[in-house]
């Protein structure tokens, strides 16, 4: 699943050979889709390098080479563009918890899917909407709304760790717990990560994953561990 | 270890049964020590719950129930602070570094000491401090030595992590990467973490470590894990 390859961006790339007497408003409503995402877009690169409160809807109108009036045409404020941002970076992660639904894969393997989505949302143009929103003196119903959202989230990855539990694809744990561990390595990504690095966002979400695993390695795998190593082990005082 | 042990504000609950002719002195020291961390403290939680822009040096001074010249006679601005917040916390783990440094135990049991420690900072008043304070349009002085300072505790986890690869007490990964995906999920406490919940500071530090040290298990329980479960993977498209 990505869900760029389905966006309107790149559908629009595909040839219009279509003789339908609905084309043409199709084709209006894609542009207009096309357009509301660039707008989105620009917005999120802008908060994410100046900062929400330094950037004004003339600077996003600036970049796109268009008038305010324009970017008003497709949001209606600027608190409206922080949340679009933020929702098209939860999407991907919703997205996610939607397709391993119904996959007959053990639970481990389906939270493996959404954390690597989790990942790329968080190294995308939208990680920094994502973990900052909440910071920007928004109005009550839109920290609620944003807050559900993201409470949304934490629940379904709190829901795949017990299941995997269940399972015994995943180890027994807190899965409150370990649910704020691996969303918090995630997003921290959004503090650190700067596109044109060396690795690409599917790269660092893959690699996170991998240093997940073992963290949560199948019930089995520890019943035959070996003791050994622990008796090495040296007490710390604390 | 517990940093706070040897802190002025319990040392100053010993008897004073000295009779040296230093005495009067060193009390006068430790008083003012003790007046400065109380100065600190008071600034850390300001900044936590207010947020740095919108605490002044008076609201910290009214907490603390003294005049604004006294806050200044500790710290020269608000910066300096902010900076002496950033310190606080940041002083737990660069001690539990050094504690750990000369310990003849491997080094995942030496990393597992500084993350604990790591987590416990995190979760205490000074986290927000350690996580925001290079937001907060610092001069370029104070932001680099506030980035010298990260960057000496992230060269810290991942020397440990090397270490450990190289005892065969860490399986071998990526230092780099598993430093972020560590440090960010500590990080992350700061963002969720308020007192009086439910566990303490160190209960949740402990609950990371526990957490993490699944996906840091030595070589040799990797090398005898059994594969069958593996098997049971579905190939989840992307």
């Amino acid at each position: 699943m990505n869900s760029r390859r389905a966006s309107p961006l790149q559908a629009g790339k595909l040839p219009a050979a279509s003789a339908s007497p609905w084309r043409a408003s199709r084709e209006r409503r894609r542009d207009r889709e096309v357009k509301r995402e660039a707008v989105i877009r620009a917005a999120a690169r802008a908060f994410n390098h100046k900062g929400y409160h330094n950037t004004s809807l003339d600077d996003i109108a600036a970049t796109l080479e268009v008038t305010k009036p324009t970017v008003y045409y497709y949001v209606s404020n600027k608190e409206q563009l922080l949340f679009q941002c933020f929702l098209a970076g939860v999407e991907q992660i919703r997205a996610a918890f939607r397709e391993v639904k119904d996959l007959e894969a053990p639970a481990r393997e389906r939270l493996k899917a959404v954390l690597r989505h989790y990942g790329e949302a968080m190294a995308s143009e939208f990680g920094w909407c994502m973990v900052r929103a909440e910071d920007q003196d928004l109005s009550p119903a839109m920290s609620r709304h944003i807050k559900a959202l993201k409470s949304e989230i934490d629940q379904g990855i709190r829901r795949l760790i017990r299941e995997g539990i269940q399972d015994g694809s995943i180890e027994p744990c807190d899965p409150k717990m370990t649910a704020f561990a691996l969303a918090g390595a995630l997003n921290w990504i959004a503090h650190w990560y700067r596109e044109n690095q060396s690795l690409t966002g599917a790269e660092i979400a893959s690699a996170f994953v991998t240093i997940f695993e073992g963290g949560l390695r199948p019930r089995s795998a520890s019943q035959v561990a070996p003791r050994a190593p622990l008796r090495r082990r040296v007490r710390i005082a604390r």
